[in-house]
């Protein structure tokens, strides 16, 4: 037995034609229609999620890492704005999420009725598309219009550039009546795939370079790709940057931009700015990076498969709608050989070694415990990156080819860091380890309201008790005003929120006792939280003298 | 020293000319420019809330009790976005706020910077009116248009028709800049109101009808309103009913909507059915007497300051651009003299003395639990009513003339309950006690992540293990998929959360213990919080039984 309003039917199905099986639901009461139809569907899999906000974490989290969309139900009212942080990190991380929310009847909002707000196109400027979809009770041409909106926003979400999009399901009342299911199956979806535009402009760009750079960004791990981009790399003398949540390594990959660049002179900025400036992959972390190549004079050839025109460095030449596999291929002989890459390599590998030997010798501090925390990762894992300050110490380091890289880059919130990681586990049934900041840890307590207590995630809380980014990035530390309306200080514990869930928990507070932490996390077999208590004071003072340490080693 | 921030000094003078004083900001670094003006700013008292959701509905309790805009201030990004819920029920509830978010230029956004989204006019559905105010420098005439749309905002923030409105700063780095105070004062603000529209029709109606029902929804308290509603009610037979958020009390005002109205037969309600409806005030809670009413033949004049055509019936004749006090005066000898009232009154009172009769015997759950909470309240006290089943049961029972009711009735959301009633009663400074429900209180569990801990606050939780709204409503109660997608049972306890911030908490589960913990509970000194344990499997029988006792007394 199925409901028996037959846009709530129509839409099921289509997804289920769409191969789309996975649904966070939020229990309420005009939404009705969606339970009583997903209540032991054998087609779909339905996680109850009583925190809407978290909600959409959680099912970022596990359309990241199937790249299958996620369907998420709510019932009317704030229950849909909740959702709003977690559409808009799907937005720019392009994820694909399907949200459905019920909703009353056009007419009768804003007039008096309870949970009633103007949903239409209430996250419009946060989704790819977005729909309204009233009901047809089975009458043409409505439920035939109903159906072909449905159709194009689940393709929407899909791709070429995959996002969030939204249904409004407007339900009158009764809302519990059932019907023997509906089999009018949905059609089949096919791939979508915008024709490759003109590479010629590019490869000529590239032929007359001596200066070529490959710049990174988010990308998902992918072998093939490391390995074309290495081969590339190699033939051509093309310098290749690239972030953590690139997912890239091998010996041609710069993958720590901030400890090379941080120490450059203006001279040695100018030296090594590209004639010719490739990207691929969405979101760069570096503020350094962004500034050095927009101050460049670089012509700048953008490679999305979605062809989307973002100018990061005001230097756009072009867009090439390809994936960055099919522009290694096309570009095969265009680039001549030079120098450069290995220039900068040789620049790394000094930083490197003045780093290594800096960090052993340094006190405790947020920067010695991520050194420690980086190498202890087992391989094979995957890794989940917190925001802010957390992503920006991981940046220092090299990436690992043996971990898997995933972070919120595509609006860097700490909203919803843990139900993200809570959800990419519950899917990926990988071992995996979050590592985040204390406040966005307390941020996100919700996270564990809802039955998913992945047994393979562990998580780990760098408690510097408040706001450590804004004692790290320029502007606020230099201000009267930096407590409290910019560092969020506290003497609080991630024990508090380990404790009201029933998580293993440990803390720690130096080097000896981190090493032991980091061993009983490993070797827990449910999920676990370890809290790494460091010295806020010390913290950037340290990371300063870091840098200035790494000064020295510029030519 | 204040920002060099053009936009930011023209804003903070104009709230301050219009006596706008209060600011509850989330720490980040986009908005530092407002941070940096606002620290130790002698003309604002600003309030840190490091969780947006929080914050938003922090500011909408303190709003609320003051009737002057709060104003909210965030970063770039999701965070914005959090504030959706809180604003969502301040433009259904009317109440003012004026958010101020930091953005990035908007040349800056889709092209890949972080904590970037299109901020511009996102929140354009639930909101009164937005702008973005580009920065001009100084530079006319951008100065003089950025300075005329927040003029404008602010005003409109504050009537006629009280609400949420947007403004969005888009801010270039350098942030960090300072200046000496620019004193350029603001404009003083004088009151809106919109000219009385003509009463001469609905005079006519009113001298024309034999049964004149008189409804109000959700009405500050106002002493002077009760006496006038009560003394035309005696003088011309005309019936008044309210719910508890109405604050209307008195010998004429029937309070207990539901109870009177649940067992009427159909012939029952044709024979109370009004000729004329008046209502004034929003969000009514009961759907008994929705449902009644528009089934009703009446013709329904509408009473609101601000002119809005609501049209909650479907019988909407008129609209009266006044306040309900004026409203009576005008109406002043116009309705004429009926009994209509009187047979109500009397209805009512048999159904109250079954109630109270059948209560005193009926077994520990809900309704009684409510029942002894509701008469302990001590007078003098504001009341914060939750959200669900929580505000439900509250209708069963007299209004008290003696306390102040609130309760987010804009929207009904459970989302930020905890939230608004500390900011209530930071700003109050009233005793005020809280009910809510178990998952609205673990749901909003960071309600007491910042430096407010209101002492004049106490907090009652009825836990009864998840989701009891949806088994006193009817629909989900006969439906299948009952568990999980309608109610979010639950072992858990609000002492998980009283305990992670270290408030007094004590447990009841029983009659005895109810009146020890209430005892407790009015006689604490600081806030603190007392959960009430009922029976989940029983509540709905016993209410259901409730219902079918008041039946037998019905005419």
């Amino acid at each position: 037995m199925v409901s028996d309003k037959r846009e709530v039917s129509d839409f099921l199905n289509l997804l289920s034609a769409a191969g789309i099986t996975d649904v966070v639901l939020s229990p309420g009461s005009r939404n009705a229609p969606f339970s009583i139809s997903l209540h032991g569907h054998p087609r779909f899999r339905v996680i109850p999620v009583p925190d809407e906000r978290t909600a959409g974490f959680i099912a970022l989290g596990r359309a990241q890492q199937t790249g299958i969309p996620v369907v998420l139900v709510c019932t009317s009212g704030t229950a849909l704005l909740n959702y709003g942080p977690a559409v808009a990190e799907a937005f720019y991380q392009r994820v694909p999420l399907i949200v459905a929310s019920a909703d009353r009847p056009a007419e009768w909002i804003d007039h008096g009725e309870g949970q009633s707000i103007r949903q239409s196109g209430v996250l419009a400027n946060i989704t790819r598309g977005w729909a309204d979809l009233p009901e047809s009770r089975g009458a043409e041409p409505q439920r035939s219009a109903n159906r072909t909106a449905m159709r194009r926003l689940i393709t929407l979400a899909m791709g070429p550039v995959p996002g969030p999009v939204h249904l409004n399901f407007p339900l009158d009342e009764p809302l519990y009546r059932m019907e023997e299911e509906d089999q009018q199956p949905g059609e089949p979806y096919g791939p979508v795939r915008l024709p490759t535009l003109h590479l010629e402009a590019c490869r000529s760009d590239l032929h007359q370079a001596r200066k070529v750079l490959i710049l990174a960004g988010q990308l998902p791990p992918d072998d093939r790709l490391t390995e074309a981009l290495n081969a590339f790399a190699e033939d051509t003398g093309a310098a290749v940057m690239s972030e953590s949540h690139s997912n890239l390594s091998g010996p041609y990959v710069l993958s720590t931009i901030d400890r090379l660049i941080s120490g450059w002179s203006e001279e040695t900025r100018q030296r090594y700015a590209p004639d010719v400036l490739i990207t691929f992959g969405h979101n760069i972390i570096s503020r350094r990076v962004k500034s050095w190549l927009r101050a460049s004079g670089c012509a700048h050839w953008r490679v999305d498969e979605g062809g989307v025109a973002e100018d990061t460095y005001r230097k756009l030449k072009g867009v090439l709608a390809c994936t960055p596999l099919e522009w290694l291929r096309a570009m095969d002989g265009a680039a001549q050989p030079s120098l450069y890459a290995r220039a900068l390599q040789e620049e790394n590998n000094r930083v490197r070694e003045a780093a290594r030997h800096w960090i052993t010798q340094a006190p405790y501090s947020d920067l010695t415990a991520m050194d420690v925390l980086l190498r202890s990762i087992p391989g094979g894992w995957d890794f989940q990156m917190g925001n802010s300050s957390v992503v920006r110490y991981i940046q220092l380091f090299e990436t690992r080819p043996d971990i898997r890289y995933y972070g919120n880059r595509g609006v860097s919130g700490i909203d919803g860091v843990t139900s993200t990681a809570v959800g990419a586990a519950s899917v990926s049934g990988r071992p995996t380890l979050l590592v985040t900041g204390d406040i966005a840890f307390l941020y996100d307590s919700n996270a564990f309201w809802s039955e998913l207590r992945p047994h393979n995630l562990r998580i780990v809380v760098i408690n510097n008790r408040g706001g450590g980014i804004f004692r790290i990035i320029d502007g606020p530390s230099t201000s009267a005003a930096l407590a409290p309306y910019f560092e969020t200080t506290h003497e609080r514990s991630a024990g508090e929120v380990a404790g009201m869930y029933r998580l293993p928990f440990r803390q720690v507070a130096d080097g000896a006792g981190l090493r032991a932490g980091l061993d009983w996390l490993y070797n827990r077999e449910e999920c676990s939280v370890l809290e790494i208590c460091t010295p806020r004071e010390e913290n950037d003072r340290i990371l300063k003298d870091y840098f200035r340490e790494l000064k020295k080693y510029q030519p």
